[in-house]
């Protein structure tokens, strides 16, 4: 390429470069003059088939339809998803088929149903044969029934094979996030017969840091990194050069302890094994990475009360269910705690202060429960808690629940005092304040390591189970000591 | 390597693999034996010098001393990390000096405060030595200003300069991100000189996946590939095979624009410019994995009302002040909730029932605030809030409150109207509850996209402040109704 022309292309990848967010604008834009166009139409009640067919209408259509052809298949899948739903679909439709397939991966899930729900199952299964074989399994759960039949036809055996068995993983485990994109080498190979190898495959699979190094019985043997095979000369043999000391993984190892592993060691790819160290696949790093971000998001959505990620232009309806799950929990859960106080009706009734002051009790006992609560859950998910150190982390959150006590306790107790001049009442608000931080406190480190034993996830609904707990017996604390103390 | 050494050699890498959850017991388990040895001497009444010189308890120092060797800097630094602090640093003592550095690194911020301070400042100082620039840039707020003062100056002047533009960039941006780890190549090479120059600096950074190609002024042309080093005939030049549609970043770009980009071009590594196009470092994947790590850790412990993550082991006073910021602002929020209550003192003694209801209310809406809130933070933290949809969300979570409103509103209202027989208590809780919910879906879309307006992260202590804002006005709009209506 002579110098100018390159200078160019590159001035033009840097203008490029600067505008995923401002070719969603100018998306935006052209969507709003084919539709401002439309409704002009709609006002001069042109019959709606000369709207589609009016040169101006085509012009912005072709302007889009390029655009979209110049991006790239992660841009595009970005667009759709700020993207409400019509526009959504009606650049969809001006999407390249062969791109389609990579940006229904791209996409979130609540987005790739509805594009998902706007195919015809020809276009779906077209879209899905584009795609590797891990590729396919990912869209696998959102694939109508009878597309997914077909699909399997279509696929030679081998790679139907394939697909079957990384559908049959748990989905929390290696085996579901792995790909076959590995190249695989001989031991006895020199060098100089690996590039010949590879220069003949033209193309490495994305994420190809190192080739996987196995024997006869394709067992995995060492790992060949790229740059050795540039570094060393090419008379040597794979065997003396590769790593040995290989970090991999079993098909059913959790993927949490995997992407740990990624983390700590800071890898790009690793090697899958089955039980008879046989090599049936790897491990990429952007795979662990959206594993990663997925199961932060779902913790941060379910502390919140939220089941699952929600397409901001989904449904009111369809978002309503997403989040009754919780609500309906959260309801129930308050109702209980609302039957705690009306125990205690006639207690108020004569010291109608403690009607103000309840609330405060369960609310700070909440607080102080779910932080200790969620400390546990990471430290459990970390794999952080041993037994030998278990009983440490009870005593010091049991410490911290006294400490709290003692501290907020008074400071709320003299303030109440304070408020209402009632010595009796103070130190009852007191003396409340103090039992339910040191309950709370144990609350939070019960409820999940007891979940643990039992093999729950101790993080599911953690915050709702805790907050139930503490509100109930804050209420019944506070209320009980007032009913015995003060009446 | 003969072929039966190579095996064992990989059964026993086979067998370190299995076991950095094993190698933490084995640890526990010499520290344990250590530390029944001291406890029998103490009995005996032993003076401690002479402890410390039986050759018992030497045998097990050596032992885990040797086993530290063995090991990892990855996996001491996780072992480290789930002792307790004693512990902690009678195995840190024994860590070989030259891995101190890397594990430093590894820990994490509250595990890396308590080795810093057991550390003397020369040993700190030759810890820091061992680090890429880049790396000394991470510990630097960790160190002591002596250390940090000397470090500096023992520098070379190019690497110094380097330290104090990247300790100058913001937390949040690129330029804090970056590593200088990158090979640079001229794009009038051939391949084959560029495999030489390579083979000449015997080995790559770590995450190295492609060559940056630039110009004489140091300005960023293009990236070669390592694979198209490989598959490419010796004799092409770099400038004809190299890439030119190039993603890079900015040194004062957003860190998590860079992480999405990662995530959505699935990056191993990216150049960083300046202003003037010029190249000064290179971002890589294990960075942003931390970074998307640590974003989402913060958020998750934010909404739990934690500063920070906090090591298991750190003192109960340490633990209980890390708490207290978000509990006191709780305490204070709950109090406010309180004075709202007791306006009302008048109609709750008079409908007692109202004591026990109004808790309810307030949860209810403090749940579907948050839910909002939450869904409304992350959209606008992905970018796919623009203005053109900010309407259309807004209508959407009106829509949804509305339709709560009524869905949970009656059904609560009914479920009141049963246990209590009162028509008028029913229906003013159906009306209440009604209009919590919408105020609640009002506040949870109004408060995270009026933060972001004003520039403030829309996510700090956004479930406070709804809880905060739904408990007061849901307690205000349920008595306030009663007052009204039912007296």
């Amino acid at each position: 390429m002579p110098r100018t022309s390159m200078e160019t292309a590159i001035k033009e990848q840097e203008q490029e470069k600067e505008t995923v967010k401002q070719h969603l604008q100018k998306v935006i834009d052209l969507l709003d003059k084919l539709q401002l166009e439309e409704s002009l139409v709609h006002k001069q009640h042109m019959p709606r088939h000369e709207l589609i067919e009016s040169l101006l209408h085509k012009r912005y259509q072709v302007k889009l339809k390029h655009m979209l052809e110049q991006m790239r298949p992660a841009d595009i899948a970005y667009i759709l998803e700020a993207l409400p739903l019509d526009r959504r679909l009606m650049v969809w439709d001006l999407v390249k088929a062969e791109h389609e397939g990579q940006i229904l991966l791209g996409v979130s899930d609540a987005v790739r149903e509805t594009l998902i729900s706007d195919m015809e199952p020809d276009q779906l299964l077209s879209a899905a044969e584009q795609l590797e074989t891990d590729e396919i399994a990912d869209l696998a759960p959102d694939l109508p029934r009878e597309v997914m039949q077909d699909l399997l036809e279509s696929l030679n055996e081998p790679r139907r094979q394939r697909l079957e068995s990384v559908l049959s993983y748990d989905e929390e485990s290696v085996g579901a996030l792995m790909d076959f994109g590995m190249v695989t080498i001989r031991e006895d190979l020199s060098l100089k017969a690996v590039l010949r190898y590879l220069r003949r495959l033209k193309k490495l699979p994305e994420h190809t840091d190192k080739l996987f190094v196995i024997d006869r019985d394709h067992r995995l043997k060492g790992v060949l990194p790229l740059q050795s095979l540039l570094l060393n000369s090419p008379k040597q043999r794979a065997a003396d050069i590769m790593e040995t000391d290989v970090i991999s993984f079993k098909v059913d190892d959790e993927a949490m302890e995997a992407a740990l592993a990624f983390e700590r060691y800071d890898l790009v790819s690793a090697p899958v094994v089955d039980a008879e160290k046989k090599l049936v696949g790897r491990i990429c790093v952007d795979v662990i990475m959206d594993f990663i971000r997925q199961d932060s998001e779902e913790e941060i959505l379910n502390q919140a009360g939220l089941e699952e990620e929600e397409d901001l232009s989904s449904s009111i309806w369809k978002s309503a269910r997403n989040r009754w799950m919780w609500l309906m929990i959260n309801i129930i859960t308050a109702f209980v705690a609302t039957r705690v106080i009306s125990l205690f009706e006639g207690t108020i009734v004569h010291i109608i202060a403690l009607a103000s002051l309840m609330p405060l009790v369960a609310a700070i006992g909440g607080n102080t429960g779910n932080q200790t609560g969620i400390l546990i859950v990471r430290a459990l998910a970390l794999g952080h808690v041993t037994s030998a150190n278990l009983s440490r982390m009870f005593y010091k959150e049991f410490g911290i629940g006294l400490l709290n006590g003692v501290v907020w306790g008074s400071i709320i107790g003299a303030i109440v005092y304070l408020i209402y001049q009632d010595v009796g009442l103070g130190i009852v608000m007191a003396a409340a304040m103090f039992l339910t931080l040191v309950v709370a406190a144990l609350m939070g480190i019960g409820i999940p390591v007891i979940r643990h034993k039992f093999g729950l996830d101790p993080a599911v609904g953690i915050s709702v189970l805790i907050t139930f707990l503490t509100d109930g017996m804050g209420f019944f604390i506070f209320l009980g000591l007032a009913t015995v103390f003060l009446l």
